[in-house]
């Protein structure tokens, strides 16, 4: 048997309602957490994964992208299994693959994809309350797709970007939005983002300010001028978490 | 102002999985409870409402129907917003209307629509884990629709309704199944069932039925036994709660 490690990769997809969020973290119980308990029942020893990112407190996955380093073959099949059989029911490992020595959750990724998903009707759908957000009052679709075009490209979002105050700062604002597009839902519509990376809050940061232009408490042209400002301040407040679906964790090939 | 009461009549969705089913019961809380709960304090005095029919513990609604009397006219907007003001974010009021002097949400009802989600992958999608349930091992989706054809017509369905003990026994046990058609869904299937009317517990042990078809424990030649047996003993055990939704009830016009 070889000393060098064999890494292996899983997507995870998690309801984040009950989680304080991805990320290992002294108060409340974490889906990392989650993962690595029933992984070290699996391989008899403590392991730690890597995800491809955090997701706040109930924020939810559908393709979270882990790895972790393990120096024996697994069945996968076996190992799959035995990990939903001891993880709670609001956490499931999709697949388990074997992965290059090379590759790495987070620093391999090339690009994200996030939902966000929007309850217009006057009625929430109690069925969506713990995976959309109810927008109350009017809500004009028609601005809610113009709104969102205009974060498409490539942008400094330090304004849609959370202070450090409040979380990590990246060295580097700069991102590329490829798409932003509306798709009507029964009863809603969902924001499909997707981007070479994603600064801290700043999915639920647009939303915010699409939702501000939408129901009338902000005018479209300022959205370029609240880029220009590169200040956070300048722009609208976070959309709450449980509209947020971490779709897809893009890689090479 | 006539001493004459007037009718309303509202539709209700809930998501049944924190309820001790439909109707108010000394041991747990009830769908029927919160709504009446909240309707005493909008109209300001103690209102019963009588619905369309019992669901079970953990069994949802997109479309139940129930109706109470009032002596006064109401603001329908007002009361329906006052209503979903009150009630917990699982339980929503959709509509509210008046209704003819003579309707009654159960007597008037000439049928009903149950939905029945299963999901088919190995692994159960931790979002649907309270709204489908998960069926393990090989599953013959042919066999699920052809079983499910079986039940389609006029039948007596003494062998897939509850017996005494276990729950209320109908007089006449000869139902009309209109349909029972099977839509394929992302990683599984939903039984529609469509019938004038439905014995206690019928839809879940119809399906229970399938589902020992479609997993080879029984033969599709069986079923027209089972219900020449009219004996609940000679079929199968009821499917769980989480994956039926009354979706609809139906009456004249």
């Amino acid at each position: 048997m070889s000393n060098k490690d064999q890494k292996y990769r899983f997507t995870i997809a998690y309801d984040g309602t009950h989680y304080k969020g991805w990320q290992v973290q002294p108060n409340g119980v974490t889906v990392q957490e989650k993962l690595e308990e029933a992984l070290a029942t699996v391989l008899r020893r403590p392991t730690r994964i890597a995800g491809s990112g955090r997701t706040d407190t109930g924020v939810h996955a559908r393709g979270q992208v882990a790895h972790f380093e393990f120096d024996e073959g697994l069945c996968l099949r076996t190992t799959l299994r035995s990990l939903n059989g001891l993880l709670p029911p609001d956490i499931r490992v999709k697949n388990i693959a074997t992965a290059a020595p090379d590759f790495h959750s987070r620093y391999s990724a090339i690009g994200k994809v996030y939902h966000y998903h929007l309850h217009l009707d006057p009625v929430m759908d109690p069925f969506h309350r713990l995976y959309a957000t109810h927008v109350h009052g009017q809500v004009n679709r028609e601005l809610i797709h113009l709104a969102a075009q205009m974060f498409v490209g490539t942008h400094d979002f330090t304004s849609f970007a959370n202070s450090p105050s409040e979380g990590s700062v990246a060295k580097d604002p700069v991102r590329t939005l490829y798409r932003a597009d509306m798709v009507n839902t029964e009863g809603g519509v969902v924001l499909e983002f997707e981007g070479n990376g994603f600064l801290y809050k700043m999915v639920r940061n647009i939303v915010g300010c699409i939702l501000d232009v939408a129901q009338g408490k902000r005018q479209l042209e300022e959205i370029p001028h609240i880029f220009a400002a590169k200040d956070r301040r300048k722009s609208s407040s976070s959309a709450p978490p449980q509209g947020l679906f971490l779709m897809e964790v893009k890689y090479p090939i």
